[in-house]
C-alpha cells in the first residue's frame, strides 16, 4: 500500500516530475522503424513522457524527433512540407515557411533577412531519433549525460530472429509494467493459453506452472534492476525457477518456454494515463520460422490485433474486450478474453486510468513489485538530490536474458542460473 | 430560490456526504430480477450513489452487492470466474485468483497459506442483494440500523398485477424527483398524451385536468414524507382532487386514472450527474391484461423504447429526443416529443447535469417542491447532527397510495381520502 | 510573445471579463437570416460570447434573442411552442406553459392569478435580433450604449452583389483573426491556390504574391481599428500594396484580386475554445456571376463544404481535414489541405484550442497582429478603468475597404490609397 505522494511520484512521468527526470536519462523506443520508412515520408505525432513531438525524415534522409509546434505562433508541423532534395534538407511550417532540420535548428525564416541573425536564435527542443532493432530509440535528456546506443540482446540479434509490435494501453505505465514482472498470475489468467497458444504451448516447464499455485519469490536486487525468481516445485528434489528481469526504468523480459522464442516488454509512458506496451519475441539461437511470425502477425503470444490503421487493439474498453462468458465458462479462457496481451492489458485497464495504491493489499508473491517500487524511488531520490547518476543507463546493463531452468533445491537461482541469465550472441537461451 | 450550499446539499449523495448518508439508511431498487436470472449468470456492473460496485449471483446461488474492484491490486472483478458448483461458491479474481464470497469475505488467496490467516482480514465493501417485487433491492447503511424489508404495495402484489421497467436519466437525481411530485406539469406537458395514451386515456378525471389550469396545492406533511394534493375545478360544488405521495427520499407515486393500472417512480441516484427512472405499473385489485402488458413493453405511459441492450433510452440527447417539430405544431404532442415518460426526461435533462437552483423562481404551484427539499434538509441535519433515525425506514410507511378522487368543495382531502390513500390488499384503487 | 495574463485577458469574451464587455458593445453576427426563415420556424439554439441563448420568431413575426432557460425551473425554451397567430405570439414553455417575448418579458404564468403581478416581474435576459444583408445581429451591451444598426459595406449592397457563410471554428477567436490580418502568410500556405481557387486566380497581382517572400509591414493606427499595408516589390519603382483593414474588435477584409469579388470575415467568439469563422464575398460595382456564387456554393475561396445539416466543415479535425501527402508533394497545395477556408482552419486550430502565446516568435510581418492586440488592450482598459466608449462602435467606422494597388516607391499607401480605401455605393473597389 503506497501513500498518495509515493503513487503520484511513481506514476507522473511528465517534464518536471521527479520520475520524469529519471526516463529521461535512458534510452526509450519511439516507434517501429517502419512508420518512418523512407526520406520525405510522412511525419508522424508522437507523444511520449508527456511531451508533443513529431518524428521527421526528410529528403536528405535526415531523421529526428522535434517539438511538434512552430516556433513562430504554434502551427503544428505535422501539417510540414520537407524541402526538396538538394535544398539542404529540413521541413518547412506550411504558415509562413519557416524551416527546421532534423535537429531542431531554424534554418530559413523568408520574411527576414538572413543576415539579421534572426533564425539562428530560434531552434526548437528536438531529441536524436536511431534506428536499431527495428525500433527507433530517443534519449530525452540533458546531452551531456546521453550514453551510448541501448544493448538489448533482442535489438542486437539478426533480423531474421526477431519479431516487434506495439501497442496503445490506456492506463498509467505503472500498473502495466508491474503486471510484466508478476510471474504469479501466469498460472491463473494465462492457464488456459498455456495449453492452447502456439507460442507458448507445450513446453515441459508449463506443467509447474498450472501445478504449484503457491510459488515463492525470490528477488535479487542488481546494481540495474532486479531479478524476479519465483520456484515452483517440480521434482521431489528439485524447483522449476522462473526468472524475470526487469532493467531500469521500463524494460522486462519473459521466461521462456522449451524452444519457442522468448517475450519481451518495454512500457513506455505517453502521458501519465496512457503508455505503450512494447512486445518483442526473438530467439538468439536461430531465425524465427514462418509459423512463428505469421502466428505473431496474427496477434497471438503477447501480440495483439488491431483496429486496422491504427495501433490501438481490437478488443478494447469500447467492445468490453469481446469478452466471451461462455469461452469463460468453457474453460476455454480463465477470464474470457482472447490471446495473452489483451488479457493482460484488460485488466491493467480496468484498474482505471491510474491505479490507487492506497487501497491495494499486496501479498508475498508481490515482493518483485515492492523491491521495483523502492528501487526505482531511490534511484529518483538519488538523482532529484544528489545528482546522481541513474542506474543501468549503460548499455551494459543490458546484457541480461530471462530463463526458465530446474535446479537442486539447494541451489539459489542467482548463482547456478548466472550463465543463463547473461547474453551471449549465438547461445540459445535456457528454458525446460 | 436556493443557496448554492442548498442546492449542493440536495443534489450530492456520493459516499460521507450528508445526503449520500441519508439515502443509505433506505431499501433502494439496484436492478431488475431478470438481470441476475440464474445461477452463475454474468456479473453486472452497477454505480448507485456514486459507488462501483458489482452485483454477482454464483453457482451456489448466493446473490450479493460487492465493491467491484479486487482488494489486492484493483482489477475489475467483472471479468471474474465462479468457483464451479460444489466448491463452496464465491467469484474469483481473473489476475491471480483471490475469490470473494457474495458477502464480499475473501475465501482464498492462493499465493498465501490457509493458516496465515491472509484471507480471513480481507472483505469487500458489501450490501446485501434481495428481491422482492421483480426488483432487487440493497441497503448501503450500517448494518445495524437495516430496516425490514420494503412492503411498497405495487411490489406485494401478485406478479401478473405488475410491470417494472427502468431507465438511465442523464441528470441529476432531485430534478427528476421535482418532475415526480409536480402535478400541475400535467395540464402542459403531457395533455395531449392524455388523450391519447393507452395508458392515460378515457378517464373521466382527465377533463378536470384539461380544463382547470389553475391548480391549487395543497400539501400535507406526513412523518414518512408529503402527500401533495392539488385540486381543480369538477362541478361547481366539488373538486377534483389528484393526490401524489412522496415518500423518504425518492419515492412517488402518479394518482390513478379511472381503471388504468397506478403508476409511480423512483429516482434512484447513479452519480451526481446520472439516476435511474424507476417507473412501475400495478393494480391493487386485478391483473394486468395483454394489451397494457404490451403498451407498456412499447413504451407507452410511462415506460421507453431503449436503444438495443441496454437501458437508455431510444429517444436521448443526442438525437435530440426524435423531436418532431410537425407533432407539436399539429398538437400531437405539446413539446413534440413523442411519450410521457421522454416528455419528462427530456425536460428535466434540458436543465443541465445538475439544476442551477439558485437562478429558479417558484410559483405556488411548487409548493410540494419547497415542502419536500425542507423535509430533506431537516432528516439530513438530524441524522447528521444528532443521528436521528431517519424518518420513513420503516416498511409501515409504505402502505401508501395515490388517488383521483371528487370532492365536496368543504372537505380537505386528508380526512376525506384517508381511505383512498392507504394500501390494501386486493381492494382496487380509488379513481375518478 | 505575450505575458500568461495579457494571453487570457485577449482570449476570454465571457459574461463579465474585460474583453467581453468590450466585444459587448459592438453589433455582431448571429446567424444567416435563411436560419430563422418565417414567423413560427423552429427556434435556435445559439452560443454566443459564452452565453446560451435562443433565437426565436414566433407566429406574429417577432424576433429576438433570450435565454435559452426558463426562468421557472430551468427548463430549455429550445422545446417551447408558440403561441397560434392571434394569441399575442410569444414562446411557450412546454413544462408548465409560462409563455415570453421575443424581448424575453414573461406574458403569462399559467398558474397564477393574472392579477398577482407575478409574470410582469419575470423577464429573461435577451437581446435584439435585426436583420440586414442577410445576417441576424445582435447587441449585447447596455441598452443605453446601443449603437445605430451595422453599415459594412458588404452587408449594404444588394442581395445580389453579396454571398455569406459561417463555418464553426474550434479554437478561439484571437488566433483565427490573427490569421485574418495576416498578410504574409498568404505566399505560403495558399500559394497554390493562388494560381487554381477560381475567386483567386488570374488577378495580375498575384504575381508579386508569389515572388517576393520578404514582405514589408506598414501598419497603420486609425481611431477604429488597423490599416494593414503590405508591399511587395512591383516594377522597379514600384510597389504592390495589399491593405487590410481591420475594425475593431472582429472584423477583417482581404485585399481584393482583380475583378474578382472582394472576402471579408468576422471573428466572432462561440465561448473561449470555438469561435464562428464568417466568410463574406461581395462586388460594390456589380452583382455577382452564376459561376460565382456556384463557386461559393461548392466551398472555393474562403468558404468550405459542411457535414450535411450542420456548420462544422466537412473537413474538420477528427479527419485530420482530409490532408492529402501527395497534393502536397505534388505541388498541388502547400499544406496538402485543399481549399483556401480550410488552409487557414486547420493550422489555427493545430495551435490548440487556446494558442498559448507565452511560447511564440513573433518577426516584423507580426506586426499588424502586434499593433491589434495593443489597441485591443487599450481599448479594454480604458473601458474598464474610466468606462471609456470603444473606438468604432458607429457605423460611420463601417465605410471601409481593403484595396490592392500599385503605386510610386515613394508614395505611402495611406495617402496615395485613401479614396480606395474608402466604401462608396456602385464604385467598384480599387485592385490590381
Amino acid at each position: 500500500m503506497l501513500k498518495k505522494e509515493q503513487n503520484d511520484l511513481l506514476t507522473q512521468t511528465g517534464p518536471g516530475t521527479p520520475l520524469g527526470e529519471l526516463f529521461r536519462r535512458y534510452w526509450l523506443p519511439v516507434m517501429l522503424s517502419r512508420e518512418l520508412p523512407a526520406p520525405g515520408c510522412e511525419p508522424v505525432r508522437v507523444k511520449l513522457l508527456s511531451e508533443r513531438l513529431l518524428a521527421i525524415r526528410d529528403e536528405e534522409d535526415n531523421i529526428g524527433l522535434i517539438d511538434e509546434f512552430c516556433a513562430h505562433r504554434g502551427v503544428s508541423l505535422w501539417f510540414g512540407r520537407y524541402d526538396e532534395k538538394g535544398q539542404g534538407g529540413g521541413i518547412r511550417c506550411p504558415y509562413h515557411g519557416w524551416k527546421y532540420a532534423a535537429d531542431g535548428q531554424c534554418l530559413d525564416v523568408p520574411s527576414e533577412a538572413e543576415d539579421s541573425g534572426f533564425r539562428s536564435r530560434i531552434k526548437l527542443t528536438s531529441y536524436p531519433l536511431v534506428e536499431r532493432g527495428g525500433i527507433l530509440w530517443t534519449y530525452m535528456g540533458p546531452p551531456e549525460h546521453q550514453p551510448p546506443l541501448p544493448e538489448y540482446e533482442f535489438a542486437m540479434v539478426p533480423d531474421a530472429q526477431r519479431f516487434v509490435s506495439k501497442r496503445i494501453q490506456e492506463n498509467n505505465w505503472l500498473q502495466a509494467l508491474e503486471g510484466g514482472i508478476d510471474s504469479s498470475h501466469v498460472s491463473w489468467l494465462h492457464r488456459d493459453s498455456l495449453k492452447s497458444d502456439p507460442l507458448f504451448k507445450g513446453a515441459a516447464g508449463n506443467q509447474y506452472n498450472l501445478k504449484d499455485l503457491r510459488p515463492v519469490f525470490e528477488v535479487v536486487d542488481t546494481d540495474t534492476g532486479l531479478l524476479v525468481g519465483v520456484r515452483r516445485n517440480a521434482d521431489d528434489d528439485s524447483y522449476y525457477w522462473r526468472i524475470t528481469p526487469w532493467l531500469m526504468p521500463c524494460f522486462t523480459m519473459v521466461p521462456p518456454r522449451g524452444d519457442h522464442p522468448v517475450h519481451g516488454h518495454f512500457w513506455v509512458p505517453i502521458d501519465d494515463e496512457n503508455c505503450w506496451a512494447w512486445s518483442f519475441d526473438y530467439h538468439a539461437g536461430r531465425a524465427l520460422t514462418e509459423g512463428e511470425v505469421q502466428a505473431m502477425e496474427d496477434g497471438k503470444g503477447i501480440h495483439v490485433r488491431y483496429v486496422p490503421g491504427t495501433f490501438r487493439p481490437l478488443q478494447n474498453k469500447e467492445n468490453d474486450y469481446l469478452m466471451d462468458r461462455e469461452a469463460q465458462k468453457s474453460g476455454r479462457t480463465f477470464s474470457g478474453i482472447e490471446g495473452i496481451g489483451m488479457q493482460d492489458a484488460s485488466l491493467q485497464e480496468s484498474m482505471g486510468p491510474i491505479q490507487d495504491r492506497t487501497k491495494e493489499h499486496l501479498t508475498s508473491t508481490d515482493n518483485g513489485i515492492v523491491k521495483m517500487r523502492r528501487a526505482l524511488m531511490k534511484a529518483v531520490k538519488a538523482l532529484a538530490e544528489e545528482g546522481a547518476a541513474p542506474p543501468g543507463t549503460h548499455p551494459s546493463a543490458h546484457h541480461v536474458r530471462s530463463a526458465a531452468v530446474i535446479l537442486p533445491r539447494d541451489q539459489h537461482f542467482k548463482d547456478a542460473a548466472a550463465e543463463a541469465l547473461t547474453a551471449q550472441p549465438g547461445r540459445p537461451h535456457a528454458s525446460v
